[in-house]
């Protein structure tokens, strides 16, 4: 039985779940639930997720779970999928973990909350209370952390063969792009970034987000 | 051969590691490294952890470590402790990561930015610019998340034996006493966190922070 999948498009965890899935054959089904359509937010949505985000999963037993990164870690597990996605060896695991634990903190916080209260906000009619300048400078600083720790010496993120954190990581940094960041001033995370998006699945899960970007056709600015 | 902790006392995932070792019998050596006194940032401490953030460990083969909770699940799969720290099977392991990773953009970032600069960046010199009213919202909305959801059927954060999630967030709980949350208010939380607290290496590394928090003398206040 494939795996419920509740995800918008435009969500960039939900993007690397869908993208795990395919490079896995893992069997899943969409099931749609549109941020600005308030579906996330519904109450119905919300026994699945009490947060009301995007993405969860359900199984057919009735399983459910959120948290994209605990997702993707179960999934690997349940699956037995080839090991470099998410090592069971601890030195190896603890790397992975390692950005997956800093993505949060760092990436996430910076390049979600920058995205959101820059271009979504203002159209949902939410007013944003949080201080840009400083959503910005995190964004820009774990760009650059990226580019001079994580890919210093690794042609992945966690090492020289692709794992989960290379697919969080990947559609997250994507989603910046809408903010017109110019990522050719991280040379190293540049052509990361184009080895991960060029895989066929994480491009697949990019067709919406590239629709929107095109519409946006933000202009370089920082 | 121990592992080397750099830790400062006062740093919540710091105690949680600790905590850890001392009741699974995890060799280890304390490295203090004072955040008040510089020392997290120092070019020094910079080679273990770029970010200049505590706790990380270094282990005698050079192994380097930072993130808490990459840390936590590395030790525990490392030196195979009883399975309900950080359990092997799937579903059993994504409860525990569903909250490991929940806490950083939840709990973790609504306590420990209120709690930093209420408390300490005033004394360090350090100008705030966040908006402290969301910071406290998101620390209340978090205790009320675990309350209500996380505890509502479950003795411990991700079932009825205590898991390395139980470790981070009790010490993360902890820490708000500083403010002079009045935990009360949340009847699950409450009963957990006392259960927790009275394990004695949780209480044994907590010493420096009852020190801290007898002199605050902190009223309830929220």
């Amino acid at each position: 039985m494939p795996v419920k999948v509740y995800l918008d498009w435009m969500s960039q965890p939900s993007r690397a779940i869908i993208a795990f899935c395919l490079m896995n054959k893992i069997p899943y089904e969409v099931v749609e639930t549109k941020i600005a359509e308030g579906k996330t937010r519904s109450a119905e949505f919300r026994k699945i997720n009490p947060l009301g985000k995007v993405p969860a999963i359900v199984e057919d037993d009735g399983f459910a779970l959120f948290e994209s990164h605990a997702i993707l870690r179960y999934l690997a597990r349940k699956h037995n999928v080839p090991n470099h996605w998410y090592p069971t060896e601890p030195k190896a695991m603890a790397l992975v973990d390692r950005y997956l634990d800093w993505h949060h903190s760092f990436l996430r916080t910076g390049s979600s909350t920058t995205v959101f209260n820059t271009l979504f906000a203002p159209r949902m009619g939410i007013k944003s209370s949080v201080n840009l300048d400083e959503s910005k400078k995190l964004m820009l600083f774990s760009l650059k952390f990226i580019d001079e720790f994580y890919l210093k010496d690794n042609k992945f993120l966690a090492g020289n063969e692709i794992s989960i954190a290379d697919l969080s990581a990947a559609c997250e940094v994507s989603q910046v792009l809408l903010l017109g960041v110019d990522l050719s001033l991280y040379k190293n995370l540049s052509v990361w970034f184009q080895k991960v998006m060029a895989i066929p699945e994480v491009e697949k899960v990019h067709q919406v987000f590239f629709k929107v970007l095109k519409k946006l056709n933000p202009q370089p600015k920082f």
